[in-house]
């Protein structure tokens, strides 16, 4: 049994805390700054405001004020924060520990500084305190994961990724329970940006429901799964090109990083919600202005992310703007406000692709 | 202008003759021997039984005691019917023709002696007269493509495989239209392998709803997204081994053929319905016989046709079991009527696996 502890009380995190009570570990979760609600209702009705599940007796609920308090002795830290967090939670956790207690990311995502891309959890570490920024031993989770599914104890399997073996079976051994199935690797880049870049692809795959409703060509009420299915596999073909930019391998791109994150992320949530609005035609602001102001939309945030950066990376030629039709046309639909418009003709087109074949 | 032939006036070769005729061809739509009562009901109606779109009006449908007639002058003929029947077209077609009309398959599958896995077009060539077996040209299409899609002319990417570069860029030119996207690969075997197995592996994941059914975990509504995805990335990784194994490349795999026409045959239709009853807990042969004894079940008929040949090749040490254990177990539950149970302690650990994350 270890005590560990869940900062952050959104959905992941929540849900987290279920396979770890039925491992029969001390579980302290702590709210951030923004989850003072969540923390008080779970304190009174051990519900959680968007998940259905019940949050198991066992957990310990914080508000953040009681961090320090519910850090003492914790053998394993895991992080629910989304990814726009990452930083705050090194302001708020980094002073308090001493580098000894190993970090789970259950965060995705990629940082663009207008020169290149950092995974999130190298951002983590370079956010902690030098003093033990370089020992503290950190891993992250990838693979299709939907946090209400978990709750309610639905079979899942995830890879969880570090470049130490020895972290990697124990917080495995910490969280496996007979629904939820994890597998270890040690290649960091091909599983995050593989499960980041997940996101902002599943946007796309949801602009051809939207698309084809406005033009008509869904009337008589089929799904339209050629074309969501051919954007599926240009997603993974670009997926693969970027791991394999990174220096990762693209096994995971085709595992559960990848191709499965992928797959569950296009059936539903907030990134297919937003999708189906561009795709009918609306422009990203107006879309997020009046019809999900209040909601994070992981593919969209990370194309904000990123996107200044893919491009001036295109622009020197670090990266091969024809190997990302699909990126591309979705950064400049998200962060330039343009149209959707599916680039077929360069599709699966790329002569640096690993995906070769041709269109003739 | 071309002059082609379809043979089989199923869903998929009636649907093909819509680009086809959008591009001005002159089409021949011959049905086989079953097919009678369509090509009746094409020529009176210009309607298919199972399509929902018209038939092109320049279509001239023909019964199979047309064929030879329909044969005269074609310059391309388009297979369209099932899996099962590429030996009757064989003999059907093979005295008829001299060998200088190139055929393109658009029939899937693989077929197992006991020995080995053949593909289909092989299987199709040997079938033929041996005076010009060796000299016709193949090719063979592959990709998500949803009939009814296709005949409704939404938007739909293929890739057409074989040997002859020439003649998959001239067929690409004759089906190529503003809707009907078509890239071109000469890796036979990546494509065909893909375009054959995603059928077995659409059962498996339409099993996922049926087994979460009966157990009553889908009670609050949820689809069980994170089990389907994880079942969707094994078989990801069982086919890419299955085509390294067989000397195609694993590129297909992850694009169109693969990823692409796994997603889109995960998305409905008589596998994933077959999939939910076996699920449910019924065994296979009270399944079909009770509630799909008139369907074709491509997925299960593939089982049938390499289950015992793909045991016989593990068995005698050929093939990887621990490479393949979802094929294993759809094999046992459809050739012998085995109850679903999913290894998930066998996934995502072969050594000889293309896809390393360790089972730690």
């Amino acid at each position: 049994m270890a005590k560990v502890l869940v900062l952050g009380a959104g959905m992941m995190g929540t849900a987290m805390t279920v396979p770890l009570t039925d491992n029969e570990h001390d579980v302290h979760l702590v709210g951030t700054h923004l989850d003072g609600h969540i923390i008080e209702e779970i304190h009174e009705s051990r519900t959680h405001p968007k998940l259905r599940s019940a949050v198991p007796v066992s957990v310990k609920p914080y508000p953040i004020a009681g961090l320090e308090e519910a850090l003492r002795g914790v053998d394993l830290i895991f992080l629910g924060v989304n990814s726009l967090g990452v930083e705050w939670v090194a302001e708020a956790l980094g002073p308090l520990l001493t580098g000894d207690v190993p970090i789970v990311a259950l965060t995705k995502g990629l940082v663009g500084d207008g020169q290149k891309l950092t995974l999130l959890p190298h951002v983590l570490r370079n956010a902690l305190p030098s003093s033990y920024r370089e020992e503290v031993r950190l891993a992250a989770v990838g693979g299709p994961s939907i946090a209400g599914e978990l709750a309610a104890r639905r079979p899942t399997g995830i890879v969880i990724t570090g470049s130490d073996q020895t972290l990697l079976d124990e917080v495995a051994s910490v969280m496996r329970t007979s629904y939820y199935h994890i597998w270890t690797s040690t290649d960091v880049i091909g599983v995050e940006v593989s499960v980041a870049l997940k996101n902002v692809y599943a946007l796309a795959v949801g602009m051809v429901q939207g698309w084809m409703e406005r033009d008509g060509i869904d009337e008589e009420g089929d799904v339209m799964h050629n074309m969501a299915a051919a954007i599926f596999a240009q997603a993974l073909c670009e997926i693969a090109y970027l791991v394999d930019y990174m220096g990762g391998e693209v096994e995971n791109v085709y595992g559960l990083p990848g191709a499965g994150d992928l797959y569950v992320t296009c059936m539903g949530g907030r990134n297919m919600r937003m999708g189906r609005l561009l795709g009918s035609g609306m422009r990203y602001e107006e879309a997020k202005a009046r019809h999900m102001a209040d909601d994070t939309i992981e593919g969209a945030e990370l194309a904000l992310a990123i996107g200044d950066t893919i491009e001036a990376m295109i622009e020197r030629g670090d990266l091969e703007g024809a190997s990302l039709p699909l990126l591309r046309t979705v950064i400049d639909i998200v962060c330039h406000d343009a149209p959707v418009v599916f680039p077929w003709d360069r599709f699966f087109t790329s002569e640096t692709s690993l995906h070769p074949p041709k269109r003739s």
